[in-house]
C-alpha cells in the first residue's frame, strides 16, 4: 500500500464476505437483516449493502439517520433512547423516511405525543441483561403500561419490542455467547407472550448484536437483528468468539520513524487519534492495543510476538519478542496493525481506502 | 447553555488564565514559551495564544504543522520523530516557516541529508525517563555520533537537544512533578556539558510537558518549554497534580435521554465518540470517565458522589449516590462532563462552543 500517513485499509472482499454470511443466516431463518452503520458511517460502504438487497439499517444517532437519509435510505432505527430535545430533526426525518425510534419512558411517550407531527414506528427498549438502557424485561407492568400510552397516542405505532444485549461482549467463546443468544431470546419471546395476554398480537422482536449475530443459528422466534461491528470484525471480536482474526477485514497501516533495539520496541506514526484508546488484556494480563499483519494479502497472516503495547496522541509503540520481525522492519517501512475496536477506529479515521486505492470517507460521521 | 446534542464547551476566560499562567512562569525565567497545539487544533484557539505575543508552536504532524502554517505561523515543531515518508511536505513546509524537527537515527539524518531542499532546525530527541521515544540520555556517544552528522550536513541546523518527560504522568502530586522536572533538568544539562566538552557551545534545552510546566518554578537553565494540555485541562491532570478542578476550561454538554432509578443512574447522550475512552482510577479503584460539573458557572462546582461510569459509542452512563442531583435530573436536561482527557476529546468533538455561543473549530484536525 503506498501511503505516507496513517491510513486505514478495507479489504472489500472481506467485507461482503462478512455481510453475506450475516445476510444468509437472516434469509434462512426467514428475519429482517437490518445491520447497524455507526461501524462504518459511510454512505459508500451503505452501497455495499444496498446491492445485496438490504433496504432497512440502524444508526445510533439522528445525525447518522439524517446523513443515511440524504443517501436515499428510507427505513432507519434510530437505536438509541429518544432524545426529546432534537424532536423537530425528528419530525424532519418522519416526514420523509420510515422512521423507528426507541422508547423507555413515559415522559418520554408524553413529550412525542404533544410534539410528533409525522407518524413514526416505536419500538420499546429491553434490557435483557446489559443494564445500560432499556426497561428491565420483567417490569411487565411497567412495559405494558408505557406500550398502552403509546397505542392510544397519535403518530405512534408500536411495533415491537428490541434489546441491544451487550452483555455479549463479556463472553469468551462460541458457548458463552449462545448463552447469552439463548437468554436473551427466552426473556424477549416470555415478554411477547405477555404481551399477547393483553391483546397485543403482533409485536415484533429485535435483537442481535454482533457477537450472538455472528455465532448463532436459530432466529427463528425473533423478527430482526441489528449487529454492526461484523462489516469489520476486530480484535475485540475475536476474543470474544465472534470471528477469527482471518475475518478482520481492516488494517491501520503506520509509518515506522523509530527503532530501539535494547528494548525490541517499533515507534510508529500513529496512535490514539487513529485507533482510539480502546484495548484488550491477553492471556498474561498485558494490554494490547493492537496485533501486527504481516501484509495487506487476503489471507491474514499474524506477526508473532509481537504487539501494540502503548499509544500515546499520535505515537504507537510496538513490542516484540520477534527478532525475525524487529530486524527486517526499518524506518521509512509501513506496518499493518489489526485494531482493537473496529468502530472507534473508524470513527476516528473518519475516511479508509480499500486494498486498490480507493478512497472511502465516513460521510455520516 | 442552549444545546440539543452532545456539545463541547468551552471557558475563554479559563483558557486565557491558563495561558497567562504558563506565560508569565516563561517571561520570568527568560525562556521561549512554545505550546503545544494538538490539545486544541485550531486555528482560533492560536489566535488567543497569538495576541498574547506568543510566536513559536508546537504540533505533532506534519498534517497539522501545514494547517497551522497556513494561518500564519512561521516557526513550528514537528514533536515526533521525523517520518521520513513525509520528505515532500517536510520541504514545501521548510520553504515557508521556520520548521524544527526532531531526529533520533542515523537513518533519518542520511535520508534527510539526501532528501531536504530547504534549511531547518534540527534537535536531537532525548529519552530521559518516559522510555516512549528518543535516545537514552546518558548514551553519549551514540547522541554525540548523531549530531555530528547533522552537523557536517547541509540544510540541518543543529540546534538543540529536546525531551519529553511523558513520566510525569505517572506522578500523583506536586512533590512528584518536582522531582521528574528536576531529574530531567539534571540529566538535559549534564548532557549539555558533555556536548559543550566536544565543541558544541550553543545547544538549546527544550523540555516542558504540562505537569512540570504547570508545577515547577525554576526553568533557568533550559531555553523552551512546550506544554499543550494546559490550555484546558482535564481530570487526569488533576490526578497527577497539574491542576485544580476550577482550572479545567471545557465540558461536554449531554442531553439527558434516560434515568434508572432502581440503580441510580442517568443514560446521556454522548459516549467514546465524544469523550474517547480514556478513563481515571479513582481511590476506590473504579474505573471514572468524568466527572459531572452543576453548571457553566466560571466557578467550579462538581456534583458530589457523581461520575461517568461507562460509556459506549454515543451513550454515557452516569452513576450517582447523589438522592438531590439525581430526583433534580430529568429527561430533556443537559449534563456537563468534565473530560478526563481533553487532547482526545477535542481531537474527537473537531469543534468546540465558547460559553456566549460562538462555534469554534478544530481546524487542524
Amino acid at each position: 500500500m503506498n501511503t505516507i500517513e496513517p491510513t486505514l485499509i478495507v479489504s472489500k472482499n472481506l467485507v461482503l464476505k462478512n455481510i453475506n454470511k450475516i445476510k444468509n443466516k437472516a434469509e434462512k431463518n426467514g428475519i429482517r437483516f437490518r445491520p447497524h452503520f455507526k461501524t462504518h458511517q459511510s454512505v459508500e460502504i451503505g452501497e455495499w449493502l444496498r446491492v445485496l438487497g438490504i433496504n432497512c439499517i440502524t444508526v445510533s444517532s439522528v445525525r447518522m439517520a439524517e446523513c443515511f437519509a440524504k443517501a436515499g435510505w428510507i427505513d432507519i432505527t434510530i437505536a438509541i433512547p429518544v432524545n426529546i430535545l432534537e424532536i423537530e430533526k425528528m419530525n424532519e426525518l418522519a416526514k420523509k423516511v420510515q422512521l423507528n425510534l426507541l422508547i423507555e419512558s413515559i415522559e418520554t411517550v408524553r413529550t412525542l405525543e404533544e410534539k410528533l407531527k409525522h407518524s413514526v414506528k416505536v419500538w420499546i427498549n429491553i434490557d435483557t441483561g446489559y443494564h445500560r438502557d432499556g426497561i428491565e424485561w420483567n417490569e411487565t407492568y411497567k412495559i405494558i403500561q408505557i406500550a398502552t400510552h403509546i397505542h392510544n397516542a397519535k403518530n405512534m405505532h408500536l411495533t415491537g419490542i428490541l434489546t441491544h444485549a451487550g452483555h455479549s461482549y463479556k463472553a469468551r467463546n462460541r458457548t458463552e455467547i449462545i448463552a447469552v443468544h439463548e437468554d436473551t431470546i427466552n426473556k424477549m419471546v416470555q415478554l411477547q407472550e405477555e404481551f399477547k395476554r393483553e391483546g397485543y398480537n403482533n409485536l415484533q422482536i429485535s435483537v442481535g448484536d454482533t457477537p450472538t449475530s455472528s455465532v448463532a443459528d436459530d432466529f427463528s422466534l425473533v423478527d430482526e437483528i441489528r449487529p454492526g461491528n461484523f462489516v469489520f470484525y476486530d480484535l475485540k471480536q475475536v476474543q470474544i468468539g465472534s470471528c477469527t482474526e482471518e475475518e478482520i477485514a481492516i488494517r491501520l497501516a503506520c509509518p515506522v520513524i523509530a527503532k530501539y533495539d535494547e528494548r525490541k520496541e517499533i515507534l510508529v506514526d500513529g496512535g490514539a487519534i487513529h485507533l482510539s484508546k480502546d484495548f484488550i488484556l491477553d492471556k498474561e494480563g498485558r494490554t494490547i492495543y493492537g496485533y501486527i499483519s504481516q501484509s495487506l494479502d487476503n489471507e491474514f497472516s499474524k506477526v508473532k510476538d509481537t504487539y501494540v503495547s502503548a499509544i500515546s496522541q499520535e505515537h504507537g509503540t510496538i513490542k516484540t519478542n520477534n527478532n525475525n520481525f524487529f530486524q527486517r522492519t526499518n524506518i521509512g517501512d509501513i506496518i499493518y496493525i489489526i485494531p482493537v475496536h473496529a468502530c472507534l477506529t473508524t470513527n476516528s479515521m473518519s475516511k479508509l481506502k480499500t486494498l486498490s486505492g480507493k478512497e472511502i470517507q465516513a460521510t455520516c460521521r
